[in-house]
């Protein structure tokens, strides 16, 4: 068993813009040569989520945050806004709901996902961040060749 | 420390309909000798969920149901639906919310879980699927007898 | 690679009141000697959740309950309640949402997490109760010095 720990670092737009991160958590597993386990998948901070969505413009564009809007509607005059002098209460919602951590499995390699299910970043804060993403892989490698 | 991957099978009927594998889960944890470590149990699929619940007729085939469709209802003219003339927009951002990855940790062989709190694996999706649950365990195993 | 599982228990007011776990799950990272690796922290019972969250009182006093309040209100007549002669339909529906399972990755015995970003427990249920966390923690340890 082997364990080892990697960042992955872009520039959001925040609003609930969404990332497909997914090729670079397969590149790190390639990377590293791992064969059998799991990848997880954290968001540091707290107004950001991680989960799985088919990425496709309709539901990354539009009925995503239409969903979100309709729970945790950004502009709402939330107690976290009025204490902090913020406006990013409902960041701060939707990201507690998402949640921030993940985990996808793989065998031999590859990731075990669905033909249309992605890894996917969320940024739900209301200004450009500089954003982290946490990918711990744990599990075993290739045998080195005698 | 070992690591195992095994795959669910099974049919189902979509439309938030809710299934209990926490035998399944259970049954292979004692299959594979496992004493202490985590089950990772993941939806493959972006129409699909996993978490917990208490699986009792009342929750499972009319409150979670409502739920759902409160905030992310059927039938609603989701661009997603429009796009790819699709009807499971809904199904989507189910998903995206309830999570597809779960873990739950086990000592001796068991599963630490409440009296009343069951794995889940539903089904958003608007029409019949053949589905897979993938189970992943790590974990430590009996010591073999000399 | 080690593991290790450990009980945090509490006592709890119900109505979705937050608890920030984070000292304890970094103490028993500390007092266990872990350098890297992951904790998986899990809520045993179905009607509780564990997420991250800003623990700010505006957020964790009104802004999280009035979302979960939209949602999935106290008081409303789900047929968990009518079926079992209970009250806390609600706290079960919270709780398939939130999620009862979370991990956070470390390094060098440190949790990585954002400045604002606790570790989260929420008692969604219409009762105290006394609670129990499950803690498991797996990587690899400090080397014993010769």
């Amino acid at each position: 068993m082997h364990i080892s720990t990697h960042t992955l670092s872009f520039s959001t737009g925040g609003h609930t813009q969404i990332y497909d991160i997914t090729e670079e958590v397969q590149a790190l597993i390639e990377q590293q040569g791992y064969m059998e386990g799991q990848a997880g998948v954290y968001a540091i901070g707290s107004t950001a989520g991680i989960s799985t969505l088919e990425y496709e413009p309709g539901l990354v564009k539009q009925d995503v945050r239409a969903m979100y809007q309709h729970f945790a509607p950004y502009g709402h005059p939330y107690r976290h806004n009025q204490t902090w002098g913020d406006d990013n209460g409902a960041a701060h919602l939707r990201s507690l709901l998402t949640g921030t951590s993940f985990h996808a499995p793989f065998v031999q390699g590859r990731l075990l996902l669905g033909t249309w299910q992605q890894i996917v970043f969320i940024d739900f804060d209301t200004r450009p961040r500089n954003r982290r993403v946490v990918v711990q892989l744990m599990g075993s490698k290739k045998e080195a060749q005698g």
